[in-house]
């Protein structure tokens, strides 16, 4: 069972966007077990969205298109749709409800001929709710292969994917388990992984495949296998990661295939009801904002103060400028002052403080550009560690936030060992 | 003159990362007149790495890859190019060397014989000098199609584009101008927009193309042509931007094409000697850490308070119980009172609040889901708004980030124009 996707808009192509719907339609797939065999960007062009369609129908079971599907011109692909299926467009009453129904609710402006025309479908279609916009998704099934198309807006495609499209596919298809595991190391690169667990890699079954991803200071190494017996899969491939473990069970920080390590973390301090504020200078509040993009951060994630100019360390902190002046601003001694500070100001249990120089210039530092330190404070006692992540401004930023996410996970898997 | 971009790894088909490397090599190939016809994502396979580069040389003069350069056994680019050219691999000492550099200043664990793999090339290829990394790019010619080979880690890949792949295309092909104007609107649906400017965009000439891309609240135009006289194309761009101010004067708030908004937004602060701080609740850090990502950000950003749970709204900012407690945590003067304090915390010109309810459950506060305030202070006036930003988290989040780098933006330009 194979999918393609195709991403339909001249704005993917000139980089103008990312294109992240792919991603979350592979993740999506992967989860009932169809493979995604290729994904193809094309522009807004008929005669290139037709092309890509009949490529991909050769290859594929299951063609999702994501795009051009809004009100204005430049959008084509109803049109192109009932080019390619020789169809027409009829009106469908109950999305033209469902459109004025979102106008007189959340649309100041009113409803226009235009806003009416994403009422039409292909005939031939069948017209999927999409809950939180106006352009329907669509199924139309031909020689075989089932056509879906979604609207390019992530969160009406993602909805629109739980709510409509997985359900329908799950009863259309029977597929195979797709299972994948994914292993999250800290600590080594991935050529130094690759040599020390080259006698197991060797010997794992032909079925299984094994990928290293390196990022930013974190390799993950996926395993992926396929079957119809989910039990024995699962068996078989805890297997292989408990063999694994023998090898490089030191650099091991757990799995991410149910939930992200700040998932992990999140889940960890709730479930020991404990609390984390952030004191941030080179992250720039990005520690923060990752734990608050997880639904229910407020259970534990009290706040954090993002002190990036130097005055925001004497004026918010409340850290002598006679320390700064002493120290420097990137310095053992201010970053541990600030983790304090955070730990005071939010009444947590743990607070995190970076500061670092991420260049491209030396700013008000004395400190090597590359430089970042992480401090920890819980009450008890206030560690800083020192690291350097080079000389790419990107690169550092990234690093100290992934180095605090395994700080921090280092922590609360000690507190939940001790009361436990 | 066309291009088209084959990313390489099964990690990008099963979604576990986003192909964000697409995107920035289309930018830059369209800045140097230079067109993406197709982006294609295909798996860690030879024989579809092969299919796709056989496919991309039918259509474009250009085939630029990334990824598939590690020193793992998963990584097979070099192997399938060799393939694909019936070439060989051999040693380039100088990438060797190199290579050893990097060991010997950056890797506490010592070189092993795959990190030495790196150093061999295809011997038809010329190497491109990889500064941050160990993977050199890769150049070859055949019957008049230029291949390029990048490794997939986006800041190597980034920097060999601009250093490496960038001026040799210069010199390689002499290409049309391709010039893009993006200009950004806040405060109408793209239909709405499309309706009001009816009568101009029917009146544009054929060569110039005109997109909506609507984002979170905001819905960018973007007007494309290409030609050999770039004088002549900026001239004629500009003269139909002046008439579009005609129709939709009222909501354009600049430009994005050489900056986003939030560069527009620093460089003006910086300019006017103006600092900023923020107090963010439901945004979580995202203001903050957006801005953050600006180099030389320092020179305006003061910091900011992330006072996500309730507690931290009167443990750091310093708010009265007895005012939470009578107005609820999400509300008009919570926002007002928490503007005010970063104001005086961080000692900044400008302070701005935000606090909303995301979901997807009401938590703390009475509010209901998709309520946002936004407020600004500026030791003069201190500004509420209220929104009301439907009922997706994500969808939430990103609205009130991005309304609030509109008010921010309203804010600057009026001081802008009184400093001027």
């Amino acid at each position: 069972m194979k999918a393609e996707i195709i991403t339909i808009g001249d704005e993917i192509l000139i980089g103008q966007i990312v294109d992240s719907n792919s991603a979350f339609l592979g993740k999506q797939l992967n989860k009932i077990g169809i493979d995604v065999f290729q994904i193809t960007s094309v522009q807004d062009d008929e005669k290139h969205i037709i092309n890509a369609l009949k490529d991909a129908s050769k290859r594929a079971d299951l063609v999702i298109t994501t795009g051009g599907l809004g009100p204005t011109k430049d959008d084509l692909t109803k049109k192109t749709l009932c080019s390619y299926f020789s169809d027409e467009l009829v009106l469908d009453q109950q999305v033209l409800e469902h459109i004025e129904e979102i106008f007189r609710k959340y649309v100041s402006t009113p409803i226009l001929p235009a806003n009416k025309t994403q009422a039409y479908l292909p005939s031939k279609s069948t017209g999927l709710f999409n809950r939180y916009g106006t352009a329907p998704g669509m199924w139309i099934e031909q020689d075989q292969t089932v056509y879906i198309s979604l609207p390019g807006v992530p969160y009406e495609m993602k909805s629109l994917m739980r709510d409509e499209v997985i359900p329908r596919l799950k009863e259309r298809f029977k597929t195979p388990y797709i299972i994948h595991k994914t292993i999250l190391t800290y600590g080594l690169g991935e050529s130094a992984i690759a040599d020390r667990i080259e006698e197991w890699e060797d010997a794992l079954p032909q079925h299984i495949k094994l990928a290293y991803l390196p990022n930013f200071g974190r390799v993950r190494l996926r395993l992926t296998t396929r079957g119809v017996n989910e039990d024995k899969l699962y068996a078989e491939l805890n297997e292989q990661i408990n063999k694994l473990h023998t090898y490089i069970g030191d650099i091991i920080k757990g799995f991410e295939d149910e939930e992200s390590l700040e998932e992990n973390i999140a889940r960890l301090f709730v479930e020991n009801g404990l609390s984390l504020s952030t004191a941030e200078s080179c992250t720039g509040g990005k520690i923060a904002s990752k734990f608050s993009d997880i639904p229910g951060a407020s259970g534990f994630l009290k706040g954090g103060i993002v002190s990036y100019a130097t005055s925001a360390k004497s004026d918010a902190l409340g850290i002598s400028d006679d320390i700064i002046e002493t120290h420097s601003v990137v310095s053992k001694v201010i970053t541990s002052e600030m983790a304090n500070k955070s730990l005071q100001m939010f009444n947590s249990d743990l607070a995190i403080a970076t500061t670092g120089n991420a260049g491209p210039t030396k700013g008000d530092s004395d400190a090597a550009i590359g430089t970042v330190f992480i401090a920890l404070a819980d009450g008890k006692e206030t560690k800083v560690h020192q690291f350097n992540f080079g000389n790419q401004r990107e690169r550092v930023t990234n690093k100290a936030v992934n180095k605090s996410f395994e700080l921090i996970y280092d922590w609360i898997i000690k507190q939940n060992k001790q009361q436990n």
